[in-house]
C-alpha cells in the first residue's frame, strides 16, 4: 500500500463530484461515516422546512393542501425518487415507514402469487435480512398460514422451488454491506415463478438500482420499498417509499384489489368521503393516511440534493466514487491495521458491495467505535460485534477515509478503546 | 337573540383562557374555523423545529437519537397526550398515521375478543363513521372472515348483541359534530361482552375524554387512536397516537401477543437486532417503524401549547369555552340566517356536541364556503352538502364567532356565493 494522505488530497482535487459536498452542512471536526443510518443535513433543508412551517402552514393554514401542493407531495417526491432507482414517473410514492410499506407490498405480493399458483405457500428470505423485514414477513406468514423460510444468502438461488410464492430481500445488507445482484436474482426468481420484493433502504441513493430491469420484465423487480433518511438525506425518520411494477398495479386495477392498509389517501376518490373503500388505480393505492408534511418536505430537499448529482454524472458517478472510497478504506485497513483483530465482513468483489464497509472485532467492536466517535469519526456499532462505516459518496472525501483509518489505527494501536468510558451502552439504527 | 358584538367583546374580555390565543401565530384578516381539520401554528413551533434541524440533526447527527432524546419522543409526547385524554403515563405512544394505528388496535381487539368468545364474528360500527375508519375496518373484517355491521348512530345500543366482538366508533363525528357519550357506550358494550375501540381524532384537545373511565373498568375504553394535527396543533400530517387499556396490554404481555405491524421499534429489544420478533411489553408494542422526528417535534410543541391551558383550568375550561362558542354560533345563525336554507346538523344538546358546528345547505354548501374563505372566514366543505365550522377553544374568540356569522349572513343575503368563481373544486380534510 503506497497511498499517502497527499495522494488522497489529489483524489479529492480530481473528484468530479467533489462539489456536491458543499450542498451539505457538516459540523467541523467530524468525519461522518454513518450516512447509511442517518444522512447528513442538506444546506437548503432548514430554510425549506421553515417555509413550510411559517408560510405554508402559518399563513396558508388548511388552504396549503391545495395552494402549496401538499396533497401532491407523495407523488411529486415519489417521481423524484423514481429517477434514482430506475422506476418510471407515476410508479412510486412516498408514504409511511419502510416497515409499514413492506407490510403492504409483501401482503399483496403473497396474495397475487397465490392467486396465480395456489400451491405456493412459502415466503423465502435471507436469514440475515434486516430484522424489521423479517418481523413483518413473520407477521404476514402467520396471518396467511404460509411458511417463512429463512436461508443463507448463498442458498437463495437453490431454494427458488415450486413451493415459493415470494422472495423478499434487502438489496444491500445492513450489517455486512453485501449487495445482491438484483437483475440476476429477479431473473432466477421469475424463471421459477417467484415474485421478488426488494427493500432498498441501504442502497437507494448510493448504488445503482434498476427496478425496471432496463425494460426487461424478467429482470425487473416486482415490488420495492425503501427508506428516506439514509442515503436520501431526508432527515431523522423521514417517510419511506413504495413501488410496484406497472404490470402488477395493472392487474390490481383490473381486479379492483387494494392493499390491507386501506386508508383514505389510497382511495380512488379520497375527497368524496365515500362509505366504501375503492382503491385508487396505480401506485396511489399504496398510500394510507395523511403524510407528515414537515418530514416530507425535508425528504424532498434531501432528494433534490441527490438529484443535483445528475449534472455531474448522476448515480453512475456517485457509485464510481463509492467504489473508489470503499476500495481505499479496505486497502488502508489491510495495510495499517493488519493483525489487530478486525475481520472484513463486506465483500471485496465490487459487484457484491454496497456503500459501506463492516468489520467484526470479537472483543472490542462497541468500544472501538465509541473511541472513534469521541475522536470525531462517526460510524456505528451493530450487535454483537460489528463496526459499520457508511460511505455516502455525496459528501465523503478521500481524505476523510484516510483520516478515519488513521484514527482507527491509533485507537487500536494505543489501546485507548479499552478505557472504561467506552463500555457498552445503547445505540440506534 | 339580543347578543351584540359589544357583548361578544365583553365575553372575550372576561374569558379566563383568552390569553392562550397569544401562543399561536394567526394571519391577520383571517377567522380560522378549521382547527378541526388542521390546527393553527403554535408561536414556538418554528423555533423548535429549527432547533431539531440545525442543532440536533445538523450538529448532533446520528448521536441525537440518544443525546437529544429522539428515541424517547414517541413515549414522551405520548405521556403528554395521555394527560389530555384521561390515560396514564406509559399507556399511550405516538406512532404512524391514525389509519395505521387503527389497523393495529382493531386487529388486536378482534383477536382478543374472539380468543375469549370465538362465536363473536361481527365488528360493529356507525354507518357515518369517518370513512378511513370504515375502510380499515372493512379490510380487517375481510382478512379475518368476520362481518362489518354498519348501523345508524341511534341503533348502536340495540345492536350490541352476542355476535358482536368489537365496536369501533369515532368519538366526535367529522361531518355533523355529534359526540358519543363515551362512558355510557363503554358500559353498555362491556355489559354485552363487547370491546370498544375509539377514534379520538375530532375530540382530543377540544372536549373532555376519559379513556380510563375514572378508574372504573366498565366505563373505560379498551383501545383508542387519534390524530395529531387537528386540535393537538401538531402541524400538517403530524403523527397519530395509540392507546390500549392496561388490562389488555397485560393480557398481551402474558400471552406474548404482538400486533400485525411488527416493526423493529415495537420489539422488546430493538437494538439487539434479533432475528425473531418479540413484542415489547405494554403500549410500546404498538410502535412500528422509525418515527418522523421533524413532524414529531412539531407535535410535541403543539401538545405543549395545549398543556399550557392546565394552569387556567385545563380541558374543563377549554370545553366550557367550546360550549359557549358553539352555543353562540348556533344562536346567532338561528337569529340572523333563518330561512336561508341552512339546516343545523350538530346536536343542540351540549352533551352530544363536539367542538364544531355543521350545517347542510342543499344547493350551495361548497360555494357558500368558498365565498366565506374569500372573505377570510375559513371553515370547510364536506361532500355532498355540509359546511363545517371548527371551533378550537384555544384560539377562537367570541368576536370571531360574531364576525363569522356576520359574514355568513352577508354571503347568503347578497347572494355572492352564486358567483361562478365559487363553483366546486377539490378540497382537503
Amino acid at each position: 500500500m503506497t497511498t499517502t494522505r497527499a495522494a488522497c488530497e489529489r483524489l479529492d482535487h480530481d473528484d468530479p463530484v467533489a462539489s456536491l459536498r458543499e450542498l451539505f452542512l457538516l459540523p467541523a471536526g467530524v468525519i461522518y461515516l454513518d450516512g447509511n443510518s442517518l444522512g447528513a443535513l442538506p444546506r437548503d433543508l432548514a430554510a425549506r422546512v421553515q417555509r413550510v412551517v411559517a408560510d405554508e402552514w402559518g399563513r396558508g393554514l388548511i388552504r396549503s393542501w391545495n395552494t402549496a401542493g401538499w396533497i401532491d407531495l407523495p407523488q411529486r417526491v415519489g417521481d423524484k425518487i423514481a429517477r434514482l432507482v430506475g422506476a418510471g414517473a407515476g410508479e412510486l410514492v412516498v408514504a409511511d415507514a419502510t416497515s409499514v410499506n413492506l407490510f403492504k407490498v409483501l401482503s399483496v405480493a403473497v396474495d397475487l402469487a397465490r392467486l396465480a399458483w395456489p400451491q405456493r405457500n412459502v415466503i423465502l428470505t435471507e436469514r440475515k435480512n434486516f430484522p424489521t423485514d423479517l418481523y413483518i414477513a413473520e407477521s404476514i406468514a402467520r396471518a396467511r398460514g404460509v411458511e417463512l423460510r429463512r436461508v443463507d444468502a448463498d442458498a437463495i438461488f437453490a431454494q427458488l422451488d415450486e413451493r415459493v410464492a415470494v422472495l423478499v430481500l434487502t438489496h444491500v445488507n445492513y450489517r455486512d454491506g453485501r449487495r445482491h445482484e438484483m437483475a440476476a436474482v429477479n431473473r432466477a426468481a421469475h424463471a421459477a415463478g417467484v415474485l421478488v420484493v426488494w427493500d432498498l433502504s441501504h442502497s437507494a441513493g448510493a448504488v445503482p438500482v434498476d427496478l425496471s430491469g432496463n425494460g426487461n420484465v424478467d429482470e425487473a423487480a416486482d415490488f420495492a420499498v425503501g427508506c428516506g433518511y439514509k442515503y436520501l438525506n431526508g432527515g431523522p425518520g423521514a417517510p419511506a417509499f413504495v413501488w410496484a411494477h406497472p404490470r402488477h398495479t395493472a392487474t390490481m386495477d383490473a381486479l379492483h384489489l387494494g392493499q390491507p392498509l386501506s386508508g383514505w389517501l389510497g382511495h380512488a376518490a379520497p375527497f368524496d368521503f365515500a362509505a366504501d373503500y375503492r382503491p385508487a388505480n396505480g401506485i396511489a393505492r399504496f398510500l394510507c393516511g395523511t403524510p407528515p408534511i414537515l418530514s416530507l418536505a425535508g425528504l424532498e430537499c434531501g432528494v433534490d440534493t441527490l438529484l443535483a448529482a445528475e449534472a455531474l454524472g448522476g448515480t453512475a458517478a456517485l457509485h464510481a466514487k463509492s467504489l473508489a472510497l470503499t476500495e481505499l478504506f479496505i486497502a488502508l485497513v489491510d495495510a495499517r491495521c493488519a493483525g489487530r483483530g478486525l475481520v472484513l465482513q463486506t465483500p471485496r468483489e465490487q459487484l457484491f458491495r454496497g456503500s459501506q464497509i463492516s468489520y467484526a472485532h470479537a472483543d472490542g467492536a462497541y468500544a472501538i467505535m465509541q473511541a472513534l466517535i469521541e475522536r470525531g469519526v462517526i460510524g456505528d456499532f451493530r450487535a454483537p460485534d460489528i463496526l459499520r462505516f457508511g460511505i455516502a459518496p455525496l459528501y465523503t472525501r478521500f481524505t476523510d477515509i484516510w483520516d478515519a483509518v488513521e484514527n482507527l489505527f491509533q485507537v487500536l494501536d494505543n489501546g485507548e478503546w479499552r478505557d472504561a468510558r467506552f463500555a457498552r451502552r445503547t445505540t440506534v439504527t
